[in-house]
């Protein structure tokens, strides 16, 4: 399959963390493209994410630059100086206006970026750009991701999207959650854009959780190069949202240390909102994960997540049903250990909550939590 | 020290998960004591919980039997016949009254209470009813916990106060969060009882996180035996929440898996509300609780725990202290990196948050993340 038209990638190794590791990544647009962003909520929000928040304003985009390995993040004045030197400096290289240039940055908060190793690497970065290139940039991206993210979807009517992605811990549904870009080679308005981005996000990567963690650099761009009409909008939405959705999947899959991928469905309930909340406390419950990470059919610790929110339902009306199979119903075990185990030992597992307050249902996706999230985290930074 | 005056103790073995260890506990005391209860705010409430919250409105209390190993949580109308029955089995052989006794039980939910192990061993649970036996009461109440919670304190007025809690994983700062029971030999009225109850609560149990998770069975119960008259009430309240507040460092300090105590202290806050929410957002980040157990200094991380909050402060204004040594303060750090790590090595660490946005402060006491905690949680029902 092609990538979409227009578009241009590269990444190379600055050196930024460690040696030998790409840790710069690049994505050119040959032509003005649409852009659209989503950010971070957390109060703390890293400098490339209010750089971000500032550029996106302009109507179009010509160039995003990620770097991996310090995120820029609680750094002050000196990494506001230091991002918009290196975007200076593209600017100045490739002859397009600065704020058409979409930063992002990963890694380590409070560390400064080490400014003196990148510049004098960016015009080996823009030699290197090519259509080609999109998986290096996709590695280019990682932190403590095992895998690089991508995923290349052609709609019926030939518009491309592709979508990269990086994530692996700290990811919470409250917004963006991690780095994510999507490509297009449709036309569309930058209104349009926007609204299928922030549309796409809320049914994707706001539906993941890892770690209930919500990070300082969380950023989502959409790009389109406008070289195709787009005939079929609903088709489009569709697979662009297709797009974000597997790589939120990805994410999860990812996740420090996980082992498997568990869905959390939750239907009866009176809103929206508490369906959502009821999710949330299964899919955030530590008790829960663990359990699910040893199959551990402790079926009482999602009936006591779910009561920590304090929403009033009836615990004897709860039905639990594991990928389908019903499972418990008032208070009793309503299948064989021996099946249950083997469904609870699957790597993708499905827990469907059924209430009795309403019509109202909502999901999330979550992964478990082993020794080794504890291994990885621990030492994060050495 | 002697114990408070008026109480009787016991435990024994009933084999309710497993053979040859404590699990069953009784208290009696001797005169009608005034009780006072406070309980878990779970939507899903244990059979103990709800019977309790019943018997506890009778003026006068004369017992508390707590078991182990089962939670009789989820259990339905088996459940209640059961505990029932237990309780009417001792009310008859005692002859007091039933709703004089307060239950509560401890272990995994959704199995049921073996009552055909408990009722024939009642005779021997009162048998042994001895002052001395507080501490296998102590250990009877035991599950993941390695070790038994009890704290005795006499005032200078000579009213002893003895505390015995249990508690080691499943904490949340959202009411009682475990078992506790607080005896005393004071001369108390039921509502000031109850009052005083609720504020040592809030300042103690209230306090302490340690994965987030609340319980379906918490239940503090205080009792009385009026023996003494209270001549400094003032300093009787002193005691008493001092006992409450030792049991619940016990229970933080015996956290599954625990490492090291992590108190979180934030000043400066525009409200007690908001400084509550940031000083529980930090203490329960994951990412910042295995950062601690791995001595890594990685304070990018309590910043972005902080800004998950999303309240509106500014994190150039922040300033963090390590055991009172100035650690960071407008992003920089500010001391030496091998005094730091020596500090955050040590078994109690204490991380003061300082903001400028007011003048109001609160605390919360947790424990850090580890390999253990999962490998206790994985398969703690097998």
């Amino acid at each position: 399959m092609n990538i979409p038209e227009g578009f241009l990638f590269s990444a190379i190794s600055c050196g930024i963390r460690r040696k030998d590791r790409l840790d710069l990544g690049f994505i050119l647009c040959q032509d003005k493209a649409t852009s659209a962003g989503v950010f971070t909520k957390n109060t703390v929000k890293a400098v490339p994410v209010i750089i971000g928040k500032r550029h996106i304003k302009e109507r179009f985009a010509r160039a995003i630059i990620v770097n991996s390995g310090v995120a820029n993040a609680c750094t002050g004045s000196e990494g506001f100086l230091g991002a918009e030197k290196i975007l200076a400096e593209l600017s100045n290289l490739l002859r397009i206006k600065k704020e058409e240039i979409l930063p992002a940055s990963t890694g380590v908060i409070g560390e400064p970026l080490p400014v003196e190793k990148i510049i004098p690497k960016l015009p080996d970065l823009i030699q290197g750009l090519s259509p080609e290139n999109y998986t290096d940039f996709a590695r280019a991206i990682m932190t403590t991701d095992t895998f690089p993210k991508v995923v290349l979807k052609q709609t019926k009517n030939d518009i491309v999207i592709l979508g990269i992605a990086k994530g692996a811990g700290m990811i919470a549904p409250n917004m963006a959650t991690m780095l994510g870009f999507v490509l297009t080679d449709g036309r569309i308005e930058k209104e349009d854009l926007q609204k299928l981005l922030n549309k796409a996000v809320d049914e994707s990567f706001n539906k993941i959780t890892v770690d209930g963690d919500m990070s300082t650099n969380d950023t989502v761009y959409a790009l389109a190069s406008n070289r195709k009409e787009i005939k079929d909008w609903k088709e489009f939405e569709t697979y662009f949202t297709e797009v974000c959705r597997e790589l939120a999947r990805m994410i999860v899959r990812d996740g420090e240390g996980a082992s498997k991928v568990i869905k959390v469905i939750v239907k009866g309930a009176k809103t929206k909102r508490e369906a959502e909340i009821l999710a949330r406390a299964v899919a955030e419950s530590p008790l829960v994960k663990t359990a699910f990470y040893g199959a551990d059919l402790n079926w009482g610790r999602i009936y006591s997540a779910l009561g920590k929110t304090q929403i009033p339902f009836d615990p004897e009306e709860i039905e639990i049903y594991l990928n389908n199979i019903p499972w418990v119903r008032n208070f009793k075990v309503e299948a064989e250990e021996e099946v249950l185990r083997k469904e609870m030992a699957k790597e993708d597992v499905e827990i469907l909550i059924k209430l009795k307050r309403g019509k109202q249902s909502s999901w999330i996706m979550t992964c478990d939590l082993t020794e080794e999230y504890i291994k990885i985290n621990a030492s994060y930074r050495s």
